[in-house]
């Protein structure tokens, strides 16, 4: 086997020095280690095909992986078939931007490509690729469009899923699906692409995409807004989206919980309010039209609601430091979790109009439950999508006997709250293998069969990253 | 069969009588015809379900229909099942608007709504919902899922895919698959939702959905751009859209031969040029906020166009009069083609960056093997889509001995015209019955191949609108 992997990648695709595996072995933040024969990293489209038939042949698992900044261990490679441990497939080596079209707006690229490199490329193309995440020096398009990538783009621009205009797919058994002409408008039958997007490398393998740019936006507004609480901030939103829906690049909700903790961990951010508000808005316009009065259409929006008492206090930006200052708010919130104590981070999805409600019964749920934690609300609140944070104290960590297990009691008495509301228990960061037994507890079950069979379509063998999505055998 | 029906839906939802019948065996403009058992139009989803269960354990064929306004003969009922001719099911009857949702920006609706009661209920809820053609009176909202509509908005809103944030579905089965939570972000799972999208029925009957609106845009502008050819017009939109490219709202590129016609033909139309243009561009900008200068985006940028040589003479509308002067010549143009003669519109799709060379390629095509025609284009440039006719004049058409053999020849070549490019042969019509052997012969043998697996997965017995799509029996 690996002499014949050899034969398709040569000696640069190979690795099976024990060592020299070891980061692909286990995700970023190494909780979790798996085991492969090799890791194989082919360097065109065609090797990737032979590299996945020869597996097919041999009935090893195929365990595809992008960046690794996934954060639900879904490019950990662990088979469970007996003598079959599999070959790590790293599509670092395809890296090339094929084509940038401006007039069609489309850049065609390799699924290695890092999403930093894209953004680069669009900027030169005058345009941009508006998927923005904290990993995107590192993370590529393959394993971003495998896994739907949100960020903080999505309320203006949707997530990946809305920038892939084509792929290109290694099937499970080698074949290759070339779906890249990049068009527009095509309703010549079934839109067999969305099924790969975000089924986590457990359909096939993406070795390329045509992706959506859009226009730069040059010109923007921020805000920083003080609200009584969620409801005032769903309003505010609804308000905004009236009068300038399209503009909207970001719409920021934050507990006092969490800034405090900001303010506690990190001494170089700048608040611009003495008290941290109850609850706070960052938010953000963003036009390609430098004549565009944004500013004004905050201070319109804002001064109405202040008038109305909806509002508390709103300061918008007066100059480009003062808007970074507000960011930096903002970004400096994992870092100062990471000092404070374990948090326990949801990645819950509500309709924006059940945000409130929802946050409402998770506080009640954490304050029955688990009255040890303080309780920090992050919510991209334009897209419905609630990080919902426990935060525990070092010292009643270590006093737990079982920390799987409370993070699992954790985790489902919120993602329950969420279901309530029809709400989603992974909204942007997928499901992985690490919350396969949620996703079998929790999702319909005519849907949850559905989708073993178009596994069982597409990988009658089930070679391919098995063990992520769904727990069962394909049917 | 007809009573077991009748148990189900009552009196009110069967319809027997051949004479009552007539409308819903042909389409609307009566070109093709076929045969049912009946017509049989349920109230609720759980009727549509029990009406598909009956059908699938009597082995019947079920022909969904909306608003039958196809161009496509995907809703004429044809089986080619010995003795059993199937059931033409209208979802009419499903007609209510379930939930608007502001915050959230989604309407829920039953899959017999009607578009224009949506555009309406939409406005009443501080929105639009952006998908707009000429059909709008009666088109309905299940038959323009299954058909993924597309229309004018396409270059700002994307088509119908684009406005579906959920579905609810009656699988082949009878069994009912409930995908209406309507959220932005979701990433768990295979997203379904889109296999259907475009299925033209024949994967199961979609009977409710969530959309997504938008906010309104009463700022407007709007221009006609004369230019020299479709490259200019190429170019013209690539500056515009870096400057501006999120406004876009219309984009047409209209040959000069499609105007002359219009203005043969349609005595009130006002051109603002005494000469018509050899190609003339209409191009609409919208904002929904006030202050935003549109018109003097429009005139920077045609300015510098101008200047440079781009284009050849530009026209802003300075009111809304001469607005609607603008848009009423765009509209005319299919009364005035009627008028003239036989045309064979073609509904192609490529890139932008690639649409002036399919022109060419396709004005080519026509002056070789077909120079008793007139070529006329009416493309929505904005997003690839080129309407390509071939004009012929009546006496010409009379003395064709095999009409239907030389609209196939026609439409082969323009089709294998657009297929150099990668292009499309039905970019927003679909396929139906009409094009089935386009798509088998033009479509990748592998995608269409997945097709008929799709296919056979969802829909084993081929009941679903059996004929429509996919050519071959399912494997």
């Amino acid at each position: 086997m690996l002499e014949q992997l050899r034969a398709i990648v040569g000696d640069k695709g190979l690795i099976t020095d024990p060592g020299e595996m070891e980061p692909w072995l286990t995700d970023w933040r190494q909780r979790r280690r798996g085991q492969a024969l090799c890791v194989v990293s082919p360097a065109t489209t065609a090797e990737v095909s032979a590299v996945v038939a020869l597996c097919a042949a041999e009935g090893q698992p195929v365990f595809p992986v992008g960046g690794n900044t996934g954060l639900c261990f879904g490019a950990v490679p662990e088979s469970d078939r007996p003598g079959k441990i599999g070959v790590v497939l790293s599509l670092r080596r395809l890296n090339r931007i094929r084509a940038l079209d401006q007039a069609t707006g489309i850049a065609t690229v390799d699924a290695g490509v890092v999403l930093g490199d894209l953004h680069e490329a669009a900027v030169r193309a005058g345009r941009q690729f508006p998927l923005h995440l904290g990993s995107e020096g590192s993370a590529q398009i393959g394993g971003l469009i495998s896994t739907n990538a949100g960020g903080t783009g999505v309320v203006r621009y949707g997530p990946m899923r809305d920038l892939v205009a084509g792929l290109e797919i290694v099937l499970a058994d080698g074949r290759v699906l070339t779906d890249l002409a990049g068009l527009r408008k095509d309703n010549t039958g079934y839109m067999l692409r969305h099924l790969f997007i975000g089924a986590e490398g457990t359909l096939g393998i993406i070795t390329g995409a045509a992706l959506r740019l859009h226009p730069q936006t040059p010109n923007t507004a921020h805000a920083w807004v003080s609200v009584a609480d969620p409801a005032a901030a769903v309003s505010l939103l609804t308000a905004l989206q009236g009068r300038a829906g399209s503009y909207i690049q970001a719409f920021e909700l934050v507990s006092a919980s969490q800034f405090e903790l900001v303010r506690r961990h990190e001494e170089r951010v700048r608040i611009p309010f003495a008290e941290i508000p109850a609850w706070s808005l960052l938010i953000e316009l963003g036009s390609e039209d430098a004549t565009t009065a944004l500013n004004a259409i905050l201070e319109e929006v804002l001064g109405a609601a202040l008038e109305s008492g909806g509002i508390i206090d709103a300061i918008v930006a007066t100059s480009e430091q003062q808007a970074a200052d507000f960011w930096h708010v903002r970004h400096s919130v994992s870092e100062a979790n990471k000092k404070e104590g374990i948090g326990i981070v949801h990645d819950v999805a509500v309709r924006t109009s059940d945000a409130a409600a929802f946050i409402a019964a998770a506080d009640k749920v954490a304050a029955e439950r688990f009255p040890q934690a303080v309780t920090q609300v992050v919510c991209h609140l334009g897209d419905g999508n609630v990080h919902y944070i426990l935060m525990f104290q070092r010292e009643f960590w270590n006093s737990l006997e079982d920390e799987d297990a409370f993070v699992l009691e954790v985790e489902r008495a919120i993602h329950d709250a969420a279901a309530v509301f029809e709400g989603t228990f992974s909204a942007e960061h997928g499901v992985g293998r690490k919350l396969t037994e949620e996703l079998e507890r929790l999702a319909d079950p005519l849907r949850y069969e559905l989708m073993g069979r178009v596994k069982a379509l597409f990988d009658p063998q089930n070679l391919m990253n098995p063990g992520v999505l769904l727990t069962a055998k394909p049917m």
